[in-house]
């Protein structure tokens, strides 16, 4: 069994944790959190253990939340940490994490050079297995590296163009914007997802521009890709159709907003409603000679989750990367082509 | 003087009559419109005179507001009618116009048949030179024709991949959705844009797709260009700095939204706060190889009314361009460049 340590109990991190529990050859032995409030509250009437960073307040005296430990002692129990904590801090924790001698897996908010591997596990499990420090890459990264891959595997991939629009703030960020406007977010180009993606991809000629929206659920990615060769639709409907986290779907069925994202994310009967498949409209597909256009949505809160699962067992040694996406998809209910 | 005649007085229609009133060489008859509310208290209220359709309801009896007459009158009063009416009744209302034997300018939102020429003022005024029935293009169309042709002219484009976030509602249209969706509108690609626009420049390989997204102010066209040759970002903001119609602007200087776009126009002092130029970021644009990338807003209220201008006096048989455009930007407090 993995011992598994999770630092951050957010967006990331609270789902990773739920993810751990539902894998049979891993143990959570707590999460590390800062405040006591109300996420603090129900994780510990779920049973998990909850660690808390030492010095920092007295918030957590007279909560009434029992606290195993401290942040150290979680480290200290664990073979891996999977760091969840806010964009920046990982860089900060990384030094608690080697001097206790734990392998970690970082997050898409720290910088590349924070792991040995930007890691997305159809891509590239193999070059995380064993390693020390992993990154996951961020949510728009996920998403374009999976689909990018497959037409790379396939077809070879000489250019690509993505458009990303963004939603500018989950669904409890109260406190963000806009609330009526379209920001370009960067001005400058290209966004950083390319130079992101070439982590994951080396040497790919990609060129990425985003703008933030205001919407909650899901990014949307408007993409195209010159292939090596001309390829129909159907060609590319195949592919995506047998590729692992990807969905295909149809406004045939009723399918033509991230609102619909949302609701089959609801409809799937897993926790919070997650969405772990990048969602590719198969009637958004076309091409034009060597060019395929296509859009595809990204639930932002769930992409990085069966990434996260299948980083820990590469940093705890398990050589097989189908082994452990099989294993991931079967636990989290992710199926391939059900929806189209 | 041109005696113009304005049928339907919505978004365009009461700005096309605003914009008329104020060129030297026309004189606006009247607007006809359907009914008697507050904003035809105040074209009332302004002087302008206003003409019911026949027969449709007794509404406007009693309403305190005087009728000048029918419809018919106004169109047998004018010398140019301006159809502004909702999409599709411009072709029910031609009739009309070719029994008074009046030419006409219609609407983006008509058929490209219902008209000689397809008209973007910068692009193809001299085809509507003379001709009886011209439609003004849709807003996007508008704004990817004036950028597209100003690299066409100087450079050569020979692909263009323009992913459109279209402003899902104007301000005052309050029953529109989305409020928390991206839609994909049209999930099935290319979007009408791309033949709309190869009506304005036949021949042009382009793709087109589109969202609509929960914002009111202004479209944002993420583009990518490939160009005849390799050309620097220099040399595009030169020749968009020079291009009539197209303003720059720069995050150095705050501009990073479509919330700019409708405060820059709100200061400009213009009626309405309206934004006649496409509103180029230049720190979007960005080159790899021949390929040009960048973004721009368009406020889809405004960017037709100067069209609307130069076509009337187009149909009206005046043969310069580039005399009309002056005119219409001098009137319209339209500059070169002053945002940049």
């Amino acid at each position: 069994m993995i011992r598994v340590g999770v630092i951050g109990y957010g967006t990331i991190g609270s789902r990773v944790a739920d993810a751990v529990r539902l894998q049979p050859d891993m143990d959570l032995v707590g999460v590390a959190k800062a405040r006591p409030d109300y996420r603090a509250r129900l994780a510990a009437s779920e049973g998990v253990r909850l660690f808390a960073p030492p010095g920092e307040d007295n918030s957590w005296e007279g909560s009434g939340i029992e606290v195993a430990g401290t942040t150290e002692d979680l480290i200290g129990e664990s073979d891996v940490i999977v760091d969840a904590t806010p964009s920046g801090r990982g860089r900060l924790n990384r030094p608690y994490y080697e001097r206790g001698g734990r392998p970690a897996v970082f997050q898409g908010g720290e910088e590349p050079s924070i792991g040995e591997v930007s890691f997305v596990a159809q891509v590239n499990y193999d070059a995380a297995v064993g390693k020390r420090y992993v990154r996951v890459v961020s949510c728009n990264t996920t998403g374009l590296a999976r689909l990018v891959w497959a037409l790379e595997r396939e077809f070879g991939v000489e250019m690509v163009i993505a458009n990303l629009v963004r939603r500018a703030a989950d669904p409890h960020e109260f406190k963000k914007g806009p609330i009526d406007a379209t920001v370009l977010d960067p001005v400058s180009v290209p966004s950083h997802h390319a130079a992101d993606l070439r982590e994951v991809i080396p040497g790919l000629r990609v060129f990425t521009s985003a703008v933030k929206v205001p919407v909650t659920h899901a990014h949307v990615h408007m993409m195209g890709l010159r292939l090596a060769s001309e390829v129909g639709k159907e060609d590319v409907i195949d592919v995506l159709l047998r590729e692992r986290r990807i969905t295909l779907v149809s406004s045939r069925h009723g399918f033509s907003s991230t609102s619909d994202v949302f609701r089959i994310g609801r409809m799937l009967g897993r926790g919070r409603g997650d969405v772990y498949e990048n969602v590719v409209w198969a009637d958004s597909i076309s091409s034009d000679g060597r060019w395929i256009f296509l859009a595809q949505a990204i639930h932002q809160e769930a992409i990085v989750i069966p990434e996260n699962i299948d980083a820990i067992r590469a940093v705890a040694g398990l050589t097989s990367g189908s082994d452990s996406m099989n294993l991931t998809d079967s636990t989290l209910n992710i199926r391939r082509g059900f929806l189209y």
